[in-house]
């Protein structure tokens, strides 16, 4: 898989070059901060002002300063620098400044950046699509918690821990409640009597970058989008799915636990859209 | 409050002196790992092995390594030694190996130790009691996270951020279905009918050391303690409230959501039952 490149090639802590955080970041105590990752095609990051404003929603979801965008968007070009790569950003309230939940109000947020070699968006799972699985993890509901991209992700580890095949690229992800969510790192949508249709995501779930953009090119594409409440009957009903991620683009889905699926014109038409803005551009699915 | 004595005298990494982790550490990027805030009155941590039993349970669940049990209570011996303190320790699945969710296998466990200065518990609170709030946030549940002292703890953040009145000292969440869970950093028990009772924390919520050793000690003093299920109408029907955790051992509830409640005398039993195991032993509560 493409997402598994291994180790990054640097890290900064708060702009300067260095491979370790301080033991007090509440970070890793809580997980309370957030994280965007980022394509760097060429060493230039897209879709910045998109990962931007879903980092700074998420800081003032969860009280925290937001970094200087200025100064984030010169660390993360000094990271995109020097050809393709994936930059990981994140953003926690900072050392504790005691010990507790409690925030003391002084705190000063960290910046960690990691830069990943990437060889680009995997051409041939745009083309013929993907197999995904139904994870048995149902995700918890906190409408406090929905939508941003903070760090408690053990749900997401977890549900990833479910499968080890190689030919499965992804796990669709369900609510508690029976509500369809999400990818475990990717966003979904389908499609319903040519309608597009992709969660609401008002009670857990990330709103990815790549969610937002397909959103914005069906509308230019004459194609009508809607964000509702989903679930397993609407999946099963689905004529076309597909997955999205600021990485991967959209990647068709062609089997869906077992059942087989058509790549269909609505996917393909919003592939070809989206293709100039990827790595391999206008020629990305000839 | 005792709870927020400022920063530690003293950190380690994976056994030695330092004041940084790895900036790949999985419970940085996703909070992937557990923790234990462990008192050590006199220099010795108390409660080892129910800590430990919890920590092994938790890693179990999440399917990281278990450290080596001998190793991790000389680390924490080295870290007591010296005087009352509380000593913080987090074990997350170690450095990632590439990025994304999915675990390689090859993750070798991280073990950050932090000691902080202790001057006790709080004699007061025991005797006076403490006022508790009710909390907005309502706490996502999760059986597959139920339980364990995970890293995944925003909402905990989040709900502390929602007071900073400094005579309240604590609040209580209930579950985004109803369900009365726990404080933010305490167990919750209340007694009815002369009965105790506390969450079963099946859910969510994290089942905490004290709670096991208030349980133990409630059948030794002749008081039946029920696990179940326990909502609004139970906390507003309580004779007797209160609050236990490793550091503040019971602390009465006098006061929840402004409605007075007397100290009642299974409270009290269980307090005279516990004294011998607290800081300041036998004269703890005249």
């Amino acid at each position: 898989m493409s997402g598994f490149p291994g180790l990054p090639e640097r890290t900064w802590v708060d702009g300067v070059p260095r491979a370790d955080a301080s033991v007090l970041d509440r970070g890793l105590h809580y997980g309370d901060g957030l994280f965007e990752t980022l394509a760097a095609p060429g060493g230039a990051v897209r879709f910045l002002a998109l990962h931007l404003k879903r980092l700074t929603q998420g800081c003032e979801r969860l009280g925290i300063a937001v970094p200087d965008p200025e100064l984030l968007r010169r660390e993360l070009a000094t990271a995109a620098a020097g050809g393709d790569a994936i930059v990981k950003l994140i953003v926690t309230r900072g050392p504790a400044r005691a010990r507790g939940y409690a925030v003391s109000g002084d705190e000063t947020p960290s910046r960690m950046l990691l830069r990943y070699p990437w060889a680009g968006e995997d051409r041939e799972a745009m083309r013929a699509g993907v197999r995904v699985r139904i994870a048995d993890l149902k995700l918890a509901e906190n409408p406090m918690l929905a939508g941003i991209k903070h760090l408690n992700r053990l749900e997401q580890v977890l549900a990833r821990l479910e499968w080890d095949d190689a030919q499965i690229a992804e796990a669709l992800l369900f609510s508690g409640s029976g509500a369809l969510v999400s990818g475990t790192m990717s966003n979904v949508f389908l499609v319903q009597g040519g309608r597009l249709r992709t969660p609401r995501l008002d009670r857990c779930g990330v709103a990815g970058v790549m969610r937002e953009v397909v959103g914005s090119l069906a509308a230019g594409a004459g194609v009508d989008c809607e964000r509702c409440a989903l679930d397993l009957e609407d999946l099963n009903r689905a004529e076309e799915l597909f997955l999205t991620s600021a990485l991967t683009g959209i990647r068709p889905v062609v089997e869906v636990a077992g059942r087989r699926l058509a790549i269909g014109p609505v996917t393909r038409r919003l592939q070809a859209a989206l293709a100039p803005q990827l790595r391999h551009g206008e020629g990305g699915l000839s």
